[in-house]
């Protein structure tokens, strides 16, 4: 429940803008919000904002009523931000310069699609407009691939990342069968390990990787990694790490960060690119572990935006989170919210969208519960298959041959 | 043509391997060949050697006659060398120890799935047999992602590489108009471009990048690419960049090794993963461009053997490559070649597969021909994206809002 209001109806124009890093259903809340829109006749115009927070400041709006309803669903099924993204977090100053361009477009519906940051910034412009006594209602339409909001089972975007992170380390396993040696991939994934978790559906068979899971959750040790790969290359002969490119040692400094520190005293080399955590690694286990063949790639922007790999839930929840969003602000009984995703207890995946104060999603981010991680720390549960599943729906089918020994002749 | 000899049959096993590189693509020449042979009485047992030759050299063979045709179908869909694979060049005495395992199981036909190098190897196993007097067919089952063996219009494996280059080239260009800055992203190919080039498939719009592709082809200079990138920011305000791993300076010399050296002599630091080249890349255009928003990302493995991205066109031809290196194999004109694609002349796209000689192929690689090349150097052209479309088939379609503006208010 947000701020109670007693029911009425706001008549004037919308404006929805995207903010924060782009996912693959981004355009589905998108789209989702605008046909909504249209059935309520309380919304008049429906703009949307260019960069977020930047296309107002800077009046760049466009005119989302004369978007054609087959366009429109193109561009659901269309990955990253189509209305142009930002990363911005506004100033009182802004805060005021922005309601002087909301009034003199009569808009008085305020829809933005974001994570946390995002959150934090239809939080601030709800607070200031109620300061300033400027009537509008602030709405945030959930959206992350880090499925770290609060207040959600999950969140819109994570689904279809987790799928493509899947789908990578399904092949990425076969590829390390085919050709021996170590392989470590980094995962987006900041301060929550749920994308680099999803990797773990990509096991098919017992001795598929990845074979160790490292998330931010838990503190990462060089010494212990290193000892982990040799056990389990000792067992497999190979070994598929996925790795979090958030982790952090027992003091919460992230080993990336470590690194790019270390290399300038050493050589100043400024090393800024996202390569440069499994590189370390690699070489850390090429030398440590004494194992020759140890390469890494780092997934990068291809999680979040890559054209073709969506979960069927994920887009079906991400449209109606931009749904109920327009209905949570045209309903009268709250003036502000976001969209939280909740899941029905039981065996069976039924969520519920609800309504949830700002405050209570902004700036701050979940992590992975304990139960999801594996007591080892690097790996696991089976309440975390059981949790990601129903969000990334079905993977691909792999086979792989019986192999029926041919028995050795003399 | 290959070594001619009069139409004869020859009675006995078989025995199939995997080498290489894997491709999203070269079971389905495996099951080709598998299902094929069943079909020829003159084939008796049809023996797989895991990890190509090292399976032979330690006698590690398993019976492909005992899988199910519908688990077949499942491994032929699935990526990657379901056999194993391996890089190794046989030495004579190899070829000795090989010929006495081939002799013990009865083998009289070898095939060798594989790029230029496992041409080479069938080469060398069959001018070995030849001087030694063993009677053997060996065949080679063309496959690259590369796209650079010898004889051939194009190689099983490089479309659906190719698809999925230009399916996250379409994302990393949305996801770049929405938050803009430079991106650039490297591309597998050592000395062959084909792959790299592949990126301009992603292209639906003007100004949708790649909007700069180097390739191994054309001398790399650093000044050169800086002033490129600023030159497309400028117009843009965006830039997205499409690099081959294997770019080289006038002198021939990698971008990639250089930089290497480089930080050796500096720092001691031994980079060794394939993030280096492009974060290198992007700190010299934040530092000479002084531009702040350069991302690098590098594809890595992802390209050979994610799951769920394949080529439907290129998967038939694998296919089809398989079972026609059983054909020419038991055909009897020939005792040894290599299968190759050739592309008939016109418009329509049109295929035969043809038998070639295993020295016509072996070894040495292709590049992409001149006219595939802009004479910018930094581009492709007409004629490339003529020829790459039908390997690649049908791409995911995307949107983008109309975006009608509204007029500024006073």
């Amino acid at each position: 429940m947000a701020t109670k209001r007693s029911v009425n109806t706001l008549v004037g124009n919308m404006v929805i803008a995207q903010s924060g890093g782009p996912t693959a259903v981004i355009n589905q809340s998108l789209v989702g919000a605008i046909l909504e829109a249209k059935k309520h006749p309380e919304i008049r115009k429906i703009y949307g904002s260019l960069h977020g927070l930047k296309g107002l400041l800077e009046e760049r709006l466009c005119d989302l009523r004369k978007e054609t309803p087959a366009n429109l669903e193109l561009v659901a099924r269309t990955p990253s931000a189509a209305l142009g993204s930002v990363r911005k977090k506004p100033t009182p100053e802004e805060c005021a310069q922005i309601f002087q361009v909301l009034q003199k477009y009569d808009i008085r519906y305020f829809f933005y699609i974001g994570g946390n940051d995002s959150a934090e910034t239809t939080h601030i412009i709800n607070e200031e407009a109620r300061k300033a006594g400027f009537p509008i209602r602030c709405f945030h339409i959930c959206k992350t691939i880090d499925n770290d909001l609060r207040e959600n089972d999950h969140t819109p975007g994570y689904g279809s990342a987790a799928k493509f992170v899947a789908q990578a380390f399904m092949g990425d396993n076969l590829d390390n069968r085919s050709l021996p040696g170590v392989k470590i991939n980094v995962v987006m994934g900041r301060h929550a390990g749920f994308l680099t978790a999803a990797s773990a559906l990509a096991r098919v068979w017992p001795d598929d990787g990845p074979h160790l899971i490292y998330l931010p959750e838990r503190p990462f040790s060089m010494e212990k990694f290193v000892l982990d790969v040799q056990e389990v290359y000792a067992k497999y002969g190979r070994c598929v790490v996925a790795v979090s490119e958030g982790i952090a040692d027992e003091h919460g400094e992230p080993i990336a960060s470590k690194f790019i520190k270390e290399t300038d005293s050493h050589g100043n080399v400024q090393l800024s690119g996202s390569g440069a955590l499994g590189d370390l690694l690699a070489r850390e286990v090429k030398e440590k572990a004494k194992i020759s063949r140890v390469r890494a790639d780092t997934f990068g922007y291809l999680q979040r935006s890559f054209v073709g790999v969506v979960s069927e839930v994920d887009a079906r929840e991400a449209r109606q989170v931009g749904v109920m969003a327009i209905r949570f602000a045209t309903r009268g009984d709250v003036t502000s919210g976001s969209t939280a995703i909740r899941r029905a207890p039981g065996r069976a995946y039924k969520i519920s969208i609800e309504c949830v104060e700002l405050s209570k999603v902004a700036k701050e981010t979940r992590h992975m519960p304990d139960e999801f991680i594996a007591p080892s720390g690097h790996d696991v549960t089976q309440a975390f298959l059981e949790y990601v599943r129903p969000i990334v729906g079905e993977l691909p089918k792999i086979g792989r041959l019986k192999m029926v020994p041919v028995p050795k002749k003399d």
